[in-house]
């Protein structure tokens, strides 16, 4: 710990930076060695339904950007982040002391295997995950490195996030994901059959016309079949500029203060 | 009966009429008291992934619009259209003959409950299937009508279609259909449970910007998991006219003679 920042008691060290989330001041901190949260984690945080008083649990929370999000954009009571890896949970709670958010955020040090343990069956409203996309083939990945746990299912499986939430949830509680889109029928497939019924759906496309890249997903806890699909989201419009809802998922909350 | 048209042979009732399907000179005979197809069954025909040489069933053909496309627009060998209503089976084969198309398109009447009965397991490289998109809810539907035959979920279930779509394919063979965003879900599940794996999959869409409409999906007998999404289909542009793709869909033929 070598400079001071915000607060007299946040420290960040050499490798790290302070990212500004564009949103009511709130701030992170990232390890510029590990894996940095992208456009993917931002687009969950504002799919999730969060309603006033909700508990929430982010799996797989990284540096916390998906918690410190929904405190600002959301009136949930209480949001947990669970992370796996200590130096990134580590940074997370000092992202959490940093925008002054002790009261409604906790980070916690643990394994999402272990979830009912640590926080008993039934118990959230909202479940987010922005888990790893890939399906590790062969023995390439050093499962020690940071950056692979993050991207690769080294820790826990698509199949491993899905159950577990489902026993996490609520009846009625909701899980939301991002993933990509070849992935999709794996996690149809998943939801239904660990009773968590896909309900809303929607694409990310990088602009009209293309291909999605990223899939954005709800499904509730007991549901009935019955799928809402959702506007496509461009990240780009047409001229190559952010599209209108890009910037106001960024940045509309910088004109209010 | 009581006017001839294109082949001497080839009459029509006075309750029929000829629409012209923009594709190579072919011609369709509409019964306008039923179901006539729409833009979903041309954009099937266009999507389905036949060969040369391949042996193709559309189940539940109607007035027979998809054999006769894939006959246009492809080298099948041998099409056949399967329809359980003895008044659409008739108008389609009057149709097949009209184009000259007997050698390769055959209209069978019968239920595709009985496929397996009526063709034998694991025969054809391609089934496609325009299915009723409704489930019955409650008594209001009169299970003789013709057009609620179409539309509705009563002589064959989503289920139904591709449990045996599954039976009648070979190891390989595809199964694509069109069908409602909502019943994407069941459809996806479904084909997984009846070793259909989803592998391509197409939105279509009102115009750029809005929800879809339409799926088109297609799942390959024994296929690994990895879906393929295909880029959107827009059937209108920005200003309200046509997309360039569907004009190419329903009209290139007509420059070529």
């Amino acid at each position: 710990m070598n400079s001071a920042c915000g607060k007299d008691n946040i420290l960040i060290n050499d490798w790290e930076r302070i990212d500004d989330l564009q949103y009511k001041g709130l701030r992170i901190i990232q390890d510029t060695r590990s894996f940095c949260f992208g456009v993917d984690a931002v687009l969950l945080a504002n799919f999730a339904t969060v309603r006033k008083g909700d508990t929430v649990l982010d799996m797989g929370t990284g540096t916390g950007v998906i918690p410190l999000l929904i405190a600002g954009k959301t009136e949930a009571a209480k949001i947990i982040g669970l992370e796996i890896q200590p130096h990134l949970a580590e940074i997370a709670g000092r992202s959490v002391a940093l925008n002054n958010l002790e009261d409604r955020v906790s980070i916690i040090e643990g394994d999402l295997q272990d979830g009912v343990s640590l926080f008993g069956a039934s118990v959230f409203d909202v479940i987010t995950c922005n888990p790893p996309y890939t399906q590790p083939k062969g023995g390439l990945i050093n499962p020690n490195d940071s950056k692979a746990i993050s991207r690769h299912e080294i820790k826990c499986t698509l199949e491993d996030v899905i159950r577990i939430a489902s026993k996490l949830l609520k009846v009625g509680g909701k899980l939301a994901m991002v993933h990509r889109p070849e992935r999709l029928v794996d996690i149809i497939w998943l939801m239904r059959y660990y009773k968590l019924e896909p309900k809303r759906l929607r694409f990310v496309h990088p602009s009209p016309g293309k291909k999605p890249n990223l899939i954005l997903i709800e499904g509730v806890r007991g549901g009935n079949p019955q799928l809402n699909m959702l506007e496509p989201l461009y990240v780009y419009n047409d001229k190559g500029e952010y599209s209108e809802e890009i910037n106001t998922i960024y940045c509309r909350e910088k004109k209010d203060g």
